[in-house]
């Protein structure tokens, strides 16, 4: 069987870890969404990409859902001591020898793709790992606080703000231009079945299927969505920061409907979205807290079941 | 009172702590050899620069004599767990933090002095600290082995190879291109005197005397040199390697003839090599182990008394 799922960071990640013990032999390919991008002291980080590598291949911290297991923060403190800005992004030690690598090959010419192939032949994640696209399609969000109306990196917002400032607008800045990396629109149609995972709807999800291409792709095929909210609100993170941006509820019914039913085949929501319908979605309800490893592979194969 | 000093790494960093302690009020200017320096990972890595900013700004690793103290090296295992080569290079991750801010500043355009007066201004070395050129002139090797007559880089030579490979030349690449930082010459002019501390008179001192119109500048000033051999044999690292290159004796005299009389004034030598003789050149002997801060402060004494 081949897969085919979007994925952002840590929701994600869960997901696909449980999607990869649901059926292991399936051939699993993930679009990965870059953009929450970001180039700090001079190092490409992808954190939703690294969230990924790092969540399949053993590496992350399972606390945090995000950065290395065993990390140290001695660079961070030190370009402090160096009065470097910005010091709000938390990036670890070992988590910067990623970004050095991946740098390094930037500027010598490789691609986004080629680059994070090459780094997951160390984490070994068992699935495919491709970006959403090899060009610079970076997600800013406008805010209008004490500062006046202004756009800002999607990092700054998320982290440095944590979306307490309400967002006008979410924008993935040259996405007109950005085209999918090599290899997505074919995996997309060779793929049996695609699986949104419960990542966030607007800047993980929303942000991939703006890519050119992606979404019309995905329109030919079988595609089955987890709810990322539950009861009304997000599983985790901030989703619902995002959805009123955007004008759109934060409950499972509204993002099924942003979805929508060219894209989406069936939806699958938790036990108390049950009353959740849409014209030509086939709806299922199921537990859907990712609590443990086994939790996630029964939220899978519902996933795949309703595929079916 | 004027300072100037030329300084290459380790011995030149400890002697300048002596120089320091001894003169608290003389302006110290010191040019700093960049003939080490190295690009690695995409970080641009000025060994001997950052050897006497943590030397003087109480960050070194004192019993190394290089690096950071109460370093970590996640990085490097990082690093090497994704194949990266080189992996003979010992980056620590604090030192790594000084490599990104100077990358990021590199890139952004600063030349190589405004970036060390920029990391200066955290470490307060107490004296001014300038490259001795901001252009790139790298020293490279040409060694013979088993692999072959060819040219490396000097710290592959010298800290891969650990110099156990015999220099056929040494090169300084780029020396002919180079001209002096901006306030190299100008300090050079209003100095009352030049010191040349027991730096490796090859490559580190004579590199710098490499760059165009410094030899010239300073063979006009009062310049007193303290002898980096004692009795035959490097007071620490392996200058041996480096004089056998150039086909000079290791040896007080032989260090002495090297650098000339048109150059030199004063030359300050160990006890046993009292003997040391060079027409217009007026020799001191003392002991010359910098085994602590006082003994020296004495020798950094003893050159400011043969100046006079």
């Amino acid at each position: 069987m081949r897969i085919v799922s979007l994925a952002g960071g840590i929701g994600g990640a869960r997901f696909l870890r449980g999607l990869r013990a649901a059926v292991p032999h399936a051939e699993i390919t993930v679009i990965g969404n870059t953009g929450d991008d970001i180039t700090l002291f001079g190092l490409r980080v992808c954190p939703d990409l690294d969230t990924v590598m790092y969540t399949l291949g053993g590496g992350i911290n399972e606390e945090q859902g995000w950065g290395r297991e065993g990390e140290h923060h001695l660079i961070k403190a030190e370009l402090a001591a160096y009065g470097m800005e910005p010091q709000w992004f938390g990036l670890g030690d070992k988590d910067i020898a990623t970004h050095i690598v991946r740098t390094q090959m930037l500027n010598a010419g490789y691609p986004l793709s080629a680059i994070t192939e090459a780094l997951c032949t160390r984490w070994e994640p068992g699935v495919r790992l491709i970006p959403m696209t090899d060009d610079r399609a970076e997600t800013h969000v406008v805010v209008n606080d004490e500062q006046g109306r202004r756009a800002i990196h999607f990092q700054e917002w998320w982290v440095r703000l944590r979306a307490s400032v309400p967002a006008e607008q979410i924008i993935l800045v040259g996405a007109d231009d950005a085209k999918p990396a090599p290899g997505v629109l074919e995996a997309i149609a060779e793929a049996d079945v695609v699986i949104l995972p419960p990542s966030n709807p607007v800047v993980s999800i929303g942000t991939i299927l703006q890519i050119r291409g992606i979404r019309e792709a995905l329109e030919a095929k079988t595609v089955v969505g987890v709810s990322p909210i539950i009861g009304g609100a997000p599983v985790r993170g901030m989703a619902d920061a995002c959805l009123t941006a955007i004008g759109v509820q934060t409950s499972a019914q509204a993002v099924l409907e942003l979805y929508g039913s060219r894209l989406i085949d069936g939806w699958l929501v938790a036990e108390q979205d049950g009353d959740v319908a849409l014209d030509g979605v086939r709806v299922l309800a199921r537990p859907l807290l990712m609590s443990d490893l086994d939790a996630t592979t029964e939220i899978a194969l519902a996933a795949l079941e309703l595929a079916r």
